[in-house]
């Protein structure tokens, strides 16, 4: 089992409204996942807020998984940044702590062209010296990956795999052809959008980057694993349970409903960072019953 | 004249490959641009870099500017950020060091919910207490505010302008008609998006946010006093002569431009902050024809 592979789990991370993680709720969230036995996890991803968090606090947070469950489940740190220097301080930070991989998304605030995003990965994966994901994430860096591009990036050295968006006509096992054809053997294809998750799994994909494993771990492994042996009556049983989690997810926007379902289950209790306003209070029946749905 | 009317000139900001700015080498651009009598200056505008520079290289730019033309030409300082207490930080920074004015783009990670935007603007409007223009530009932000957002946001205390980028159908009388019935009388609608700013000034909008005007002040300058007069002719000849620069900003993004289009005048020698990239070397025969046509 190599790092990117079956499921990965992205925890919210937990902060007050200056934007201190609390470490305590954090290393409380690391342990649940860790236990629930998923495959890695993937902290400080979009779910976790990286964007939103000062390099000093994205190292408290590394730190604290690593003293809670660096060694167990194998944690893979999310880098991105503005700059490039700064993504590569990050990455060396990420190392330094112990983490085992890398996880960069092109953020962008003038929009990159290719050959940007070219350096700037090779700048990254270099500074970190560790296995590094490829974040191919238009819905938050506006940055849409051609295939070519993720085959120059996929044999840059370090680079080892991709977390792909879902595709647009939903055809994973097209994409996936057309992707290994461009990338090394033994290069990891992935996918995150947890409503695309089954069909991607099913598909034959390398893993599922999932925000709800960051909440419900022992609920997506399930998923996860049903699909890893092909199991498609278990594997429908569990995302149509999912359905009213998943529709939240699009009205609301992920990141917003993993703080009301940390809420919800009782995990912690936190806001997400301002100008990213919680869901309102009228929402949370709703997500209590999409949450009844999955626990049963 | 109240502050955004007129011609407001964009500056790059120099700085090192580290982030840190090049105090003299902004002054010296900055005395230009107040030389050439334009009626504001845009600091730490998107052309400015104000999203790759830390708050400490921000206040060191702001300081500047109020060192070298502060109480000569009004300064208006882009104060956007990813966290509401972040952009409130930058606005009472700029407010300290003597700004006349503010600009807010809602930048973002996780695409805002316009309930959102409305409040990170009131908070960092009620933090800054200067005159603030709401900085409309959807290409660095994706965000797309509706005529109903922008008419909410302009009854704020201290809204006082909306900087626009150029209207799909290039129908700039029809936009303002409509941002105008959502609006205060006094609120002043402005335009970015040099290759529009001929149209939009001769349509009778208050503003034109200038990055060209951030190097070549006196160039712009002619085109908007003559738009002001009327004279449609003399328009039409200053911008056809700016038509090949235009057509670089199309291609290249104008940020890349700008660091060619000073190092041609000699005016300074910096590169854009990593992972942007200087303009090819092969470029600079294009950008030195183009300025040549504006300059004769």
């Amino acid at each position: 089992m190599t790092l990117f592979t079956g499921l990965s789990a992205f925890p919210i991370t937990p902060t007050d409204a200056a934007g201190h993680v609390d470490t305590g709720a954090l290393a409380r969230l690391l342990e649940r996942i860790h236990l629930a036995g998923v495959d890695s996890i993937g902290l400080l991803g979009s779910t976790g807020g990286y964007a939103f968090l000062s390099r000093g606090e994205r190292r408290r947070a590394v730190e604290t998984a690593m003293g809670s469950v660096g060694g167990k489940t194998p944690v893979i740190v999310g880098v991105g940044a503005l700059r490039t220097d700064e993504a590569q301080a990050l990455a060396r930070d990420a190392r330094s702590a112990g983490a085992d991989g890398l996880l960069l998304a092109p953020m962008s605030y003038t929009p990159l062209f290719e050959e940007e995003v070219y350096q700037h990965f090779a700048a990254v994966a270099d500074a970190g010296q560790l296995p590094l994901c490829i974040y191919n994430n238009p819905g938050t860096t506006r940055f849409t990956f051609s295939d070519a591009l993720i085959g120059r990036l996929s044999k840059i050295a370090n680079v080892a795999a991709v977390k792909m968006p879902l595709p647009q006509e939903g055809d994973f096992a097209g994409e996936m052809v057309r992707l290994r054809a461009e990338t090394p053997r033994g290069f990891s294809i992935g996918y995150s959008g947890d409503w695309g998750a089954a069909a991607a799994l099913l598909a034959g994909c390398d893993a599922w980057y999932s925000v709800i494993a960051g909440l419900l771990p022992s609920e997506a492994l399930a998923l996860t694993r049903a699909a890893q042996v092909g199991d498609i009556a278990e594997v429908e049983r569990i995302d149509q349970a999912f359905q009213p989690l998943w529709s939240l997810f699009k009205v609301f926007g992920s990141f917003r409903v993993m703080y009301a379902i940390a809420e919800a289950l009782g995990l912690c209790r936190a806001d997400p960072p301002c100008p990213i306003l919680p869901l309102p209070q009228s929402e949370m029946a709703g997500v209590k019953n999409a949450l009844d749905r999955v626990l049963g």
